[in-house]
């Protein structure tokens, strides 16, 4: 099969084109043949060096979508042709609150979607909303499940409340804007470009303000009265001023700090307006579950930026790299 | 009656002995002949001008216990004579989750318990557990509460847990080791002052750690395998380490930042590992009754330091500045 392979980490120029063993299942296993794939920011901490445990050669890459090729022994929940979409999220273990140490994400170590088939253990393949084409349908997996987990079953968002989401753009930013708009929260969010502020009107947003005003912070509590949660993957300064928006017992999740740390975080403001601020990261089994559960009933099609052919994939990379994408990047994988 | 009278801010020293007028109790509210008081970090902060909405003349202090001396009409759940103990969060609301915008703290801007009397709503006594002398009693109030809520509310402590203490000597973090050995958690403190470690093993702590070491944050490791969750009270830099000490999913409850901000927050520590940190301060009515209930069940008698008249007040205030204290620091309130 044809596969980008990643021999030795750099830039996204490290993967190249291969031609490579098509997978054959183990048992509890399947191969999925993909239709198409999505690109994640993780990709580009990997290929780069800068994400944990990282065994090379490997094949990048966690989102997809496609059918069932293979089955091995024991699996009883597809059979070959089933259009699938993939939880990447591997080994969490048995409780849904916490992973347990064993937890990876698939492509790196394991072979991941940058290919024309993947192997995954047969639980981590979900039916493929009929709604969506292959291409959402890829761009689902990753993103969907961190934007679920962190807005949902950790930020514990409720109809009628304020949400804020710093720096809107990548893919799980827009997700949380779907999601929480879906559920019935009012969604803000802030940006240096106006037009990813209206673009996020587009599919949820109720406003927007853009970050480089200095007195951002004023206009956004002008504008909210005040956020009961804050979904933030930004970190930095903008992270320190987000206990000054938020409202009593109000909570912010933290799920990425592409700015780096905190630098002066006031615990005082936490401390009297009880503020909670909460670590997210991917998601449960049962996130993912109820994550597509939530995209089906609200019919939600991800917000695709632009598409790539396989080949293409270290341009994508760039695209993200320097956060000139609004939604998903997605591949398409060939098909012979 | 004779008070101690605050009415300029500086230091302790501008508390001077009046003779004022006893309080009279209006509809829903009793008077209470004070036997005791208890000084907390809090009368320093109003006393220093540190803490918001402060109006002058006032009498600060904010922990009593003592016995009924009058009631106002519509006051059912007392009678005169009556040995009661104080909860001095006033105006929490109806919702025990979050406060609302009118809390405040009996002790400037309502008068405290610097004083012979002590007028305060009717909710707000409850009866003396039986097994407290009227010195322990009266020194449970405030930092009671603040522990239950950081503790239990917020902190959601299980039986089993490893719970860490940074900082151990002031009120409220002895009643975290009582309260969190009597739930069944093992509670690790630590302090600069080997003595501190020692009484704190006297009652409840499972061992402790001197952080002026340099690798005390290893030793912390070495000793415990991993926090479930932490209280802090500090800040500062001691915090910034936190996320490294915890568990997967694991807790960390901020009460307050004696060393100011946190420099430099890592939050991919915070992301990857999904830990909390949660913000928490005094308590709701339902803590008031549930930390007075788990005290009476385990028979928890409060750690007390030292007592002074209530005229030595500003030499108590000094000792608990300086950090001096292990425990409570109680006043003596003259009965004639």
């Amino acid at each position: 099969m044809k596969a980008m392979m990643l021999r030795e980490t750099g830039g996204p120029e490290q993967l190249k084109l291969e031609e490579v063993d098509t997978p054959i299942p183990g048992s509890k296993e399947v191969v999925v043949r993909l239709k198409a794939a999505a690109v994640n920011r993780r990709d580009l901490l990997v290929i780069q060096g800068r994400y944990p445990g990282i065994k090379l050669p490997a094949i990048p890459g966690s989102d997809g979508a496609g059918e069932i090729a293979a089955i091995g022994d024991e699996v009883s929940n597809v059979v070959p042709g089933d259009q699938v979409i993939i939880n990447p999220g591997l080994n969490w273990g048995s409780d849904m609150h916490i992973k347990n140490a064993e937890f990876t994400v698939l492509g790196v170590p394991a072979n991941g979607t940058y290919a024309q088939y993947v192997k995954v253990p047969a639980e981590n393949v979900y039916s493929k909303p009929s709604h969506l084409s292959w291409e959402e349908a890829a761009a689902l997996p990753l993103a969907g499940l961190t934007a679920y987990r962190a807005l949902v079953t950790k930020g514990k968002v409720k109809k009628g409340e304020t949400v804020l989401i710093p720096g809107v753009g990548g893919g799980v930013a827009t997700y949380i804007v779907q999601f929480a708009a879906a559920l019935g929260a009012k969604v803000y969010v802030t940006s240096s470009k106006e037009e990813k502020i209206e673009k996020a009107k587009s599919f949820g947003a109720t406003g927007g303000i853009n970050y480089t005003a200095e007195n951002w912070a004023k206009q956004v509590q002008d504008l909210t009265g005040g956020i009961d949660l804050s979904i933030d993957s930004i970190g930095g300064e903008v992270f320190s001023i987000l206990p000054s928006l938020g409202k009593i017992g109000s909570r912010i999740v933290s799920f990425g700090a592409t700015r780096g740390p905190v630098p002066n975080f006031i615990l005082p403001s936490m401390t009297v307006k009880e503020i909670s601020v909460i670590g997210s990261t991917m998601g449960s089994p049962q996130d993912f579950a109820d994550m597509v559960k939530l995209v089906e009933q609200h019919e939600i099609r991800p917000i695709l930026d632009k598409t790539y052919s396989l080949e293409e994939v270290p341009d994508a990379l760039l695209r993200i790299e320097k956060g000139a994408n609004i939604g998903k990047i997605v591949l398409n994988i060939p098909q012979d």
